[in-house]
């Protein structure tokens, strides 16, 4: 199944940006967190692609939203939902951090900002985490506010997005390390804006708060961005999965636990703080994962759309995972795919078959993340 | 906006009848709960809502998700979620249930079947119920499994559905009253059917558990629906309106509490029973809702399709309003439309201008619900 007609409708949220979307020639969206992603904008995801690792882009990603935690028990909150240890993250930094239920399974894959002691943005992947802080605080009788500020990320990805932001912003900007944001002034406002983004390009993140703004700050941007090529984008299939980024719902769901997702370096199982899983993970990680995060490269000339899942066999044929996102890499002259595959066919090296959906048995090999 | 591409990937899960979903001849989807809704089948929606008075429709409801609450504390929590009054639920009993937070606000608007005293399910609308029930049980430390089993509704709706699955299943269905279910023998399995449906024409809905099952439940039907004149359907956006029925995310999102929606008949204040939101749905009750859920009658001829909220007008110019869904009634010879409208304007009768996406003004009056 291909592109199909998506229903517009007010549940299906539009973003301070889609004005601007629409005139810069969107061609498709998905729907994250009840609000629409603008999914296509050139001839390609090919074109899309090469542009990016070159240029720079903007993007709307007003679909990562905030849940904001403030209030006396909101860092203790945030710490009991997740492994990742906190105690030492300061003010002005970011940190991805998985989300867990009871049994270790993924609820979420955030990133963290953490703007004071008491104040914290999650912004989200897509789940309805503002559900699942807001009933943990008040199962548990907790002193803090859980609400959806009127937050819309944009993100300027690409090597020249640096160049461009400084151009309109100031210098300053170009001292924001990885991970860490400051804060830039616009039309009589303070907006956050982190050195991050959903691409290995670099980049920024505006946290633009003030839905009102959307227009004029897209502008600004698109207007600046003239001398350095700037074109409407958003996250790209090829770059994401050769960069070995994951999506929520894609490669792993509440089924997965966060050690078997390749996010054990952000799973502090020894420290001493508390958080909802600590056994169930403490358990997995004792007997050891029974299937692991992968790429596959395979062969078999350009693989179709990925639209379901396509079965991963091992050489005797039995399956052993399956690809969630999976596409052809113009730069790698082969196909690249995300998949969980099963101990012991996982490590990297070992031969696999691929069933795409247009019945195609195309042969591939197990590697390491990220594929370059 | 009208109709645009909707990018497929596995976040947005398949149901088990979407096969024969798209060999019906699907022209559109929305997205709910993570999953894809089949919405449009029929050349027009009004070919769609005039078979439905008068014939039989098989839809596709899967996006309709159980969360299942098992447990010695399950009917402690789920009677924690709603302020309806559930003491004397029977087994067998579905259960129109508003669920609030702490400050009244709508979280989702499901149907409770009563499985056993210490199991129910919960079929929810367009947001992650799990994670709030969940989140509530292990904040609150309490003793249920909550969980989203493998089950995927199916609805047989207009007056010849019950003709239709007595030829199936035996005239015993017949005797099912609205809003109960029993059970039917599908293929050596035991399947839930309910009396219910997201339409004011009749009908049932079989809440088909195991995937597996999906292809062979939509042939049965399908091949003995033929002297019926069965057609693909889903839920008719004329029919919706006309009934009253609100959407969650259209109508009512966690901004508006249950009074103001209408439901206050679902809403037992002066109960004994604990429940989130209790105090602050008490404070609204006592001081009076400012607005309130209204139909609107309005003409200028044809409406354009309401993917945005269209501005309700008093005859001061003022806006005390937005159509949240809308179009063209071809029975009642006017559009309708559903809007939470200010006091004093919300009495029925009171005369308001309607301002369409295309920028007309219309001239319309306020209508109780249902419309007909």
């Amino acid at each position: 199944m291909s592109d199909s007609g998506l229903q517009m409708s007010r549940r299906i949220r539009r973003t301070p940006y889609m004005d601007r979307v629409e005139t810069a020639g969107v061609r498709g969206y998905s729907v994250v967190n009840h609000m629409l992603l603008p999914k296509a904008f050139q001839p390609t995801v090919e074109d899309d692609y090469w542009h990016l690792r070159e240029h720079a882009q903007i993007w709307d990603v007003s679909t990562q939203r905030q849940v904001e935690l403030h209030g006396p028990d909101a860092a203790r909150l945030v710490q009991w939902m997740t492994p990742r240890d906190l105690s030492n993250i300061a003010i002005g930094q970011c940190c991805y951090v998985p989300l867990v239920d009871q049994h270790g399974g993924m609820i979420n894959d955030p990133v963290l900002l953490k703007l004071a002691e008491d104040r914290f943005w999650l912004s989200i992947a897509d789940s309805d985490v503002l559900l699942w802080a807001n009933g943990l605080a008040l199962g548990a009788g907790m002193d803090v506010q859980v609400s959806e500020p009127d937050v819309s990320p944009l993100a300027i990805q690409g090597p020249k997005a640096e160049d461009l932001l400084a151009d309109i912003f100031g210098d300053a900007i170009r001292k924001i390390k990885f991970f860490r944001f400051g804060y830039v002034e616009f039309k009589g406002t303070q907006q956050v804006i982190a050195r991050s983004g959903y691409s290995r390009q670099g980049g920024f993140e505006i946290y633009l708060q003030g839905s009102e703004l959307g227009s004029e700050l897209w502008d600004t941007i698109w207007d600046a961005g003239q001398k350095y090529d700037i074109r409407p984008g958003c996250p790209n299939l090829i770059e994401r999965i050769e960069g070995g980024l994951l999506s929520y719902g894609n490669e792993m769901t509440r089924e997965n636990n966060p050690l078997e997702c390749g996010l054990t370096d952000y799973c502090d199982l020894d420290s001493d703080v508390d958080f909802i899983g600590k056994e169930a993970l403490h358990r997995i990680h004792a007997s050891g994962v029974e299937r692991q995060m992968r790429g596959i490269r395979f062969d078999g000339g350009r693989a179709p759309v990925c639209s379901v899942p396509w079965p991963v066999l091992d050489n005797q044929g039995r399956q052993v995972g399956q690809i969630t996102s999976g596409i052809w890499s113009p730069r790698l002259d082969c196909n690249v795919g995300l998949s969980m595959i099963e101990t012991p066919t996982n490590t990297p090296g070992q031969p696999v078959t691929v069933v795409t959906s247009d019945g195609a048995h195309r042969p591939g090999t197990v590697c390491a993340l990220p594929f370059d």
